[in-house]
């Protein structure tokens, strides 16, 4: 839909073509509709976007989106701190939240290592983990520096997930923290003959 | 990705949902990707968004999307004013304008008939298509009053785009004016044996 009788119309495509998965003809048919059927839905956009931008910040504590120096979650007292739970997204977040099977705290790294893609260490929350898990005592002190017990492991099941979750695994035993994964098994509700191989044969290694 | 933490996160991904084509999911992964990895694409599009609205109107003459009062297409005294060519949507007259096949004018529904959808004739630019073609002289008058010659029909060949098509035409043999229709036909490159049978009955009748 490119035109040149439009310049501000060329920018939103432009501009809505950075959003994920849209190329050129996504970000078009998005412009078209929204400057034809849908102005207040545009302007009710821009606005949003710039309060998120300006609003939402990462937790100090667990890293997840929030709008307050420390996310509910981290603040409620009721959730077991001893343990926590460290996952790659927020909605993997939500994930678990909705099983309501875990009543621990939670980490989210806000990504997964992927030397292919150039995100290393430092591109995601490793140093800001080991810190809330093992915070080093300041020199000449001698106290007990954090109440995490167990990290439970729940990134991917990827090959991504899976070496971000053993980079993690290692940096933390060696600072004498019981780490965790979440079991690998046969899904609720599958049959047998149209579940891949390797997860047949870890059900079976772990089978209890 | 919603979560009690943030209001401007969901808000956001509120917003993003307007959009053509996307759900929650997909607007929760746009949201997550605009704020963890490109924060400055999101303040573009906030940009963007804002100055489309404000700047982007009708072209008076053909109605597509415009900055100023007439567009380019349509100041071009280099075309041939006799034909306007009708067409359903901006990309549709990209993709004849990209052909370099036609010299002549535009004129841009901004939509079809969509009688299910409760898409009527006043819902998209019939009735400036008539006026455009075949003004009515103002009373006393007995002016030429359009140079338009030709009128080319072409609207989508699907169901909605042929109705439209038909309500178009009916409308303006009312008013003497010659209207085609684009070719149907076998397209270039295809095999036969694998043509739907409605193109080859129409490419049979057709036949030149």
């Amino acid at each position: 839909m490119s035109t040149n009788n439009s310049n501000a119309l060329d920018a939103l495509i432009q501009a809505l073509r950075r959003l994920p998965g849209v190329g050129l003809k996504s970000a078009s048919r998005m412009a078209f509709h929204l400057l034809q059927h849908d102005r207040s839905g545009a302007q009710l956009m821009a606005q949003a976007l710039n309060q998120a931008v300006t609003q939402v910040l990462h937790c100090s504590m667990c890293n997840t989106f929030t709008q307050t120096e420390v996310c509910s979650t981290c603040q409620d007292s009721q959730r077991d701190q001893t343990r926590l739970c460290v996952v790659e997204t927020p909605a993997d977040q939500q994930a678990l939240e909705r099983t309501g099977a875990y009543k621990g705290l939670y980490f989210v790294l806000m990504g997964k290592l992927s030397p292919l893609d150039g995100i290393g260490p430092k591109d995601i929350g490793l140093q800001k983990l080991f810190q809330r898990v093992a915070p080093r005592a300041a020199a000449g002190e001698d106290r007990p520096v954090s109440v995490v017990t167990e990290v439970i492991l729940a990134t991917n099941f990827t090959a991504e997930g899976e070496t971000t979750a053993h980079v993690i695994s290692e940096g933390l035993k060696a600072r004498g923290i019981l780490v965790t994964r979440l079991a690998r098994g046969v899904p609720i509700g599958s049959e047998l003959e149209y579940v891949d191989l390797g997860t047949i044969a870890h059900a079976l290694v772990d089978r209890r």
